[in-house]
């Protein structure tokens, strides 16, 4: 959702925020919960329109790690005295049934979400689900190769941000050039965490970009570009957080200044016609990644119709 | 799941990998398809049994930003071709319905994971959904105050790790301390991108400590412990990736050394009692990441039933 939310460090009380009013939705599963908080999140979307304002405010609660029937009872019944909505992920088949069950019995509207597309898995690849979650016994551990990658793709990704280690860049799945605030160095993290070594390059106005920019394959270079507007607005704000008045940093936020960088940026990418100019004016960081990562497998893969594949 | 996966930078390509077998889930969204890719990586979660050792290989696809009928019929015919399943999130209804009914009338099996949480969500509200996609024309932007802090968060973060700027750490929400290779940085990381200011401060055998970690709330310290046959692997795989051989980095690695430091880390944690420790051997990062967020909460709002609570 873009509606304003409150979570992380500088968040209020949230038992107080329940008494203030607002629909609450219970998410409750036996792993980390991140899954249902995900789906629940997109899924809010759709009422973007209604929770801007405040007209019909959500407040969700999100319970992880609830592996046992008497912490799950005592969380529905939790919930249908407060009157909540209750979204979960439950592996094993019988605690999942009986989560559903319950809730129909107290009046809570219910939604199994992974269940559903479990069982269309199962007669998809015709054989059954474990009903083991997450953090049952005798799982495997998770220091497989792919586990060693991240890291990897993570820590090289911290180490070449803001232009640091031109060297490296030919080791770099993909490089991200732009001007300052065109939120390189969010993406850069978003794109590690899936697995991809990205460095970025900022660009800042009649400065010269490393020569190793140039001799990199430039199909892994991306250009990011931005509305002059917005860029003013999250430059002032980038100011402002950062403490400097408007006298020392005027001209970093200046219409003129702005609109010349931008057009500083726009010169080089004419002269690089093969980096895609990448707008990222209003968009999320994963809705930029989304961009980015399709464009990146579909220049790798060269399919009918661009798609981002996996194995597992 | 836990099985070999590839993607990101070095992956192969994935058109041969389809005729080299295995079955296939077309996964299909309006937006950035990342909340399709997060529920069916769970759900996989339930088959790693077979998953492993490749007894019954998935491969999955990914198509972003489908919001016109066309190509949402193209590449469902295209999937009846291939036998795969489909899982979609279409917000608009009709294109929604529109899918469920080709889906039917060609043979694929498919789930919708959007429509049936929307519609719960919806009668718990007493609202309608909005049936726009993500992308929708007239769309907010998402410059809103949790943007700002997010951003504000990961780069704080970045700057933090490894212990850099000790003097920062009263500024941080969350600090956590553990010897090298407990997965600090890629757990910083991760915790900084849900909004968190996190620190990180590396434990070194016979090293003093930053005097501001104890000066700092205790309640945000998060003591991070590991097994040591599980470190010694990592190291290894560290060493062996920073291209070190044996000799250079033996100490590191060697089991004796491990223990030791180790044994170190856990005195100081003892001397702070208030620190949860917490294993970390053989979990995923977004599991260790649920557990600190869980009390970190649990710490801040002292709910009857741990919780992680969010305002929409
Ligand atoms: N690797 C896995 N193995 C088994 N179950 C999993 C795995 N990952 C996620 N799940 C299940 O998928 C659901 C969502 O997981 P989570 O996002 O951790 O809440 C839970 O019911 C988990 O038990
Ligand atoms: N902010 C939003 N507004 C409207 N719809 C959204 C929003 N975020 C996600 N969705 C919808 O939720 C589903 C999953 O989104 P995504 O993870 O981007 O594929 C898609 O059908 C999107 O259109
Ligand atoms: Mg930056
Ligand atoms: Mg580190």
């Amino acid at each position: 959702g873009s509606s304003p939310r409150k979570e992380g460090g500088s968040n209020g009380n949230f038992v107080a925020d329940v008494a203030a009013g607002g629909k609450a939705i219970y998410m409750v599963s036996d792993g980390t919960g991140w899954t249902a908080e995900h789906l629940v999140h997109a899924a809010l979307g759709q009422f973007d329109y209604c929770l801007v304002d405040r007209v019909c405010p959500v407040n969700t609660h999100l319970f992880s790690g609830i592996d046992d029937v008497e912490t799950l009872m005592e969380i529905i019944k939790q919930g249908a005295k407060e009157g909540v909505m209750l979204v979960y992920t439950l592996a094993d088949p019988s605690i999942a049934e009986t989560a559903r069950h319950a809730c129909e019995l107290w009046g809570v509207t219910s939604s199994d979400i992974l269940s559903p597309l479990t069982e269309a898995i199962a007669s998809h690849l015709g054989v059954s689900p474990s009903g083991l979650p997450r953090w049952a016994p005798g799982r495997k551990n998770s220091l497989n190769e792919e586990y060693f990658r991240r890291i990897e793709a993570i820590e090289f990704t911290i180490k070449q941000d803001d232009g640091a280690l031109p060297q490296n860049l030919t080791k770099a799945d993909i490089i991200l050039a732009g001007v300052s605030r065109t939120g390189k160095t969010p993406l850069s993290i978003y794109l590690s965490q899936k697995g991809y070594k990205v460095a970025n390059v900022p660009i800042v106005m009649n400065l010269e970009l490393p020569r190793s920019l140039f001799e990199v394959d430039p199909e892994k270079v991306f250009a990011l570009t931005i509305n002059p507007v917005v860029l003013q607005t999250i430059r002032k704000a980038r100011a402002k957080s950062l403490g400097f008045g408007d006298e020392n940093w005027s001209s970093y936020s200046e219409m003129d200044y702005v609109k010349a960088e931008l057009e500083f940026a726009r010169n080089i990418f004419q002269q690089n016609p093969i980096w895609p100019v990448i707008e990222v004016s209003g968009k999320a960081i994963e809705e930029t990644a989304a961009i980015v990562l399709r464009l990146y497998h579909d220049r790798k893969n060269r399919c009918s119709m661009p798609r981002i594949s996996k194995r597992y």
